[in-house]
């Protein structure tokens, strides 16, 4: 399986010039630079591409894919490039396709609640749309403002309401996808069911582009919940705030659409970054509840009863968000806390384990003992009620040799727990580039065979975004 | 590719017996009619196969893959064979691998509200082991006391919750499976979210036994709702049933655990089967309504509010299911539609067409069209409310040639209508056997090429149950 490729020669980039026209093709290095990176902040994960491409259709990323499959030329789709596994790093140069122009809501079908968009929309417009309709798109990853719903699907993204709504896959149920030989691929539609053949659609969705670029998307949406409500509780101990999450759906029966945790470290960094002081500022955590629905009274019954659970669970306090000022003020911490601890660490590791969520207790006093044991700073939060936890690991003065030795060594345990545990490396940022090597020590190696069979029977010549998820031999 | 297989010689039953022991091969014809048909009602739609196994264990599956992708031999997995498209029909001969004795419930795990099970037990008994936790599993195909869980997830089953809860596939979170190389894949488990390489779990769900056989499922189960109510609507006309359906959850902003729809002729066969008159037996049409959540005074505005949608929809009455007793006579005639319209007429074709909701009324218009154009009496049924209808074409007292001839016309007409729709042939049946040819003629043709793509470098030999969603060339 090859995985050295031809360069994109002067005559390759007059040909992507006549595809997609003179203004769409950046050939320029430092233009390139943008195209080199995404979120995975060491400068390891970049690298640049000899050509940048930006079409403005299917029909034309098709004609892209064709050229690159006949010239083995790699090519590397790329959406708002916020991923955090390196997901978007062209390393082996060639090509980089952007999707940024193809952006455009095609539609919102009210009739059938779907919205039909194209892959460089952001989430946020897409969420903003919905609601303009009087719907709800319930897919919400904290990047919203800036990641692209196509990236969104590639990635299969998770983020703050899929406790109750789903991950990303769950709101798709059509997709139009170019293959790697540039045939265009037609999945699904408005209908929110299917046994029509295999389920390609989710196939794809989470493939990382490696197995096809998509151009279309159908999203279904839900009627809006006409109430939602947040409770914030502040705890003193890890273990007081972790233990509750685990039991707070099985004993109340409620599902809230958010259970959210942060510790010490991210409570921190975001009162830096929002340079303003939040209560119970020396809170060893905060849990974050959200809850919605269409009846006020059973809405505050619920939070009521969540209330007391924290309280029963040695809660300092519990803050309410009734209305948007309030819901904002409490989720804010937690929405910024990507960008915030890189303020107080530039460099640093963001992790995505995921684990059963009886295991959330002991994985995250597991850490801690790892990161005692190594002497890595390390901040833990994340979407603790799918029992995913964005374990950050943060390099603050350390040498570059003690960070990267400590971080390889701390994070080999640190997977070996999550596996041991049920767990798996990537709830939802994806592996990526920087995640395959461990994803190849731990994922069970038929399903890693299998998913390479997969990839050569759907892209012989390896151009698909090669490097990411797994290497083919 | 062949599609030509070896014959299983007294040799291979040797081996056989020595994998699953002699009680559990079975060789007498008597005794193997019973592997070779399932509920797809005509008699093409059955084949003997040379032999049946019956293992107990994943081992014994992948010994009994291992020997027949050695002597290429085709294996047709087999359920409770309760389908309706004969995809369990060992058209090929060979093996058919029953899974009826891997039957246990392993695991019902509260604290992660999981319950892990072998592909034999049947869906009643996943939903009364997981109620008498205090839990909910939210599949629910109208078969669920005689059908197997591992049967659900081959085709993906839908079932009378959809609407609310989705489709069996988004329950199901780990599955283990047997490759047709006897290969043991182990995917997901007891967590709700993965981004860890593709998403195999969807691939092999609703794949119809050709891509693996599941020998252990991880399903999420629910806090159980605390209330429930049915609502049920007779209307003296089929265009004012069914404009309702579309209307329903956007006008009301509520999304019902079921829209069901059954028109006059199966209100007529349940009455029969059943033994008792319905009430409103006249009706052109029943709406079944079902409402579920945690809060009573809320659920009883939900249903005063729906009833109130279905009398300015010219409902002749509404009837309500408050208890269980009463709850259960709204449903029980919807649930006996398979066997009741049999009654009626012992040949029928049972079609599973899916639309988007908006296009139901004037499928469903279109439908009455072609079955007074085609003189083929026709029964309407289904889960409306997700685009799913039981298209039922009976054969009445047609002959054999006029039944043949009329269905095949009909059929084709219906397709493309639905296709020209945004539809698809199959909701949650399946494709089997019995809609390969259709599908050939209206799936996108690179989807298609996709699948086989995907079968080939699964099951490079094509035993694992040949001959059904397509064929291999």
């Amino acid at each position: 399986m090859q995985m050295s490729y031809n360069r994109v020669s002067a005559e390759i980039v007059a040909e992507l010039t006549s595809i997609v026209g003179p203004r769409n093709v950046v050939v320029d290095p430092d233009q390139l630079y943008c195209y080199s990176y995404d979120e995975a902040t060491e400068s390891k994960w970049q690298h640049l591409p000899e050509v940048a491409v930006k079409p403005e259709n299917t029909q034309q990323v098709s004609r892209v894919m064709q050229l690159a499959n006949r010239e083995r030329i790699p090519v590397t789709p790329r959406g708002a490039g916020t991923g955090l596994a390196a997901g978007a790093v062209p390393f082996y140069g060639g090509i980089v396709l952007s999707l940024e122009r193809m952006n455009k809501i095609i539609e919102l079908d009210q009739a059938n609640m779907f919205m039909v968009v194209e892959p460089g929309v952001t989430t946020a417009e897409v969420q903003r749309c919905a609601q303009e309709a009087g719907l709800f798109y319930a897919g919400d990853p904290c990047s919203a403002d800036s990641s692209f719903i196509g990236g969104n699907i590639a990635t299969n993204a998770g983020g703050n309401k899929a406790i109750r709504y789903g991950v990303t896959g769950q709101h798709v149920f059509g997709l139009e996808v170019v293959l790697a030989n540039g045939e265009v691929l037609n999945l699904g539609g408005k209908i929110i069911k299917e046994v029509s053949g295999y389920n390609l659609i989710q196939l794809i969705t989470g493939s990382e582009g490696t197995l096809g670029i998509i151009t279309r998307i159908y999203l279904k949406l839900q009627p809006r919940p006409k109430f939602n409500g947040v409770i914030m509780a502040p705890f003193d101990s890890i273990p007081a705030a972790i233990q509750l999450v685990p039991k707070m759906i099985t004993e109340s029966g409620i599902v809230p659409t958010s259970i959210e945790f942060m510790d010490n470290v991210c409570i921190k960094a975001a009162e830096r970054f929002l340079e303003r002081q939040l209560m119970f500022n020396q809170a060893a955590a905060f849990v974050i509840i959200e809850l919605d629905g269409n009846s006020e009274v059973q809405l505050m019954t619920e939070m009521e009863m969540l209330a007391d659970q924290c309280y029963q669970n040695n809660a300092l306090d519990v803050l309410v968000g009734d209305n948007a000022s309030t819901r904002e003020r409490i989720w804010k911490p937690r929405r910024v806390l990507a960008e915030a601890l890189r303020v107080i660490s530039p460099v640093y590791s963001m992790e995505d384990i995921v684990v059963p969520i009886s295991q959330i207790p002991d994985t995250v006093l597991a850490i801690n003992k790892l990161s005692a044991k190594y002497g890595i700073r390390i901040a833990n939060f994340g979407h603790a009620g799918d029992g995913n936890i964005h374990t950050t690991l943060l390099k603050d003065n350390l040498t570059d040799q003690a960070w990267e030795e400590g971080k390889e060594k701390l994070l080999d345990e640190l997977y070996r727990e999550v596996y041991a545990r049920g767990g798996k490396i990537s709830g939802e940022h994806g592996i990526g580039a920087k995640r395959k090597d461990a994803l190849a020590r731990y994922v069970d190696p038929i399903a890693l065979q299998t998913m390479k069979a997969i990839k050569k029977a759907l892209d012989p010549n390896n151009i698909l975004n090669p490097g990411k998820i797994f290497d083919l031999e």
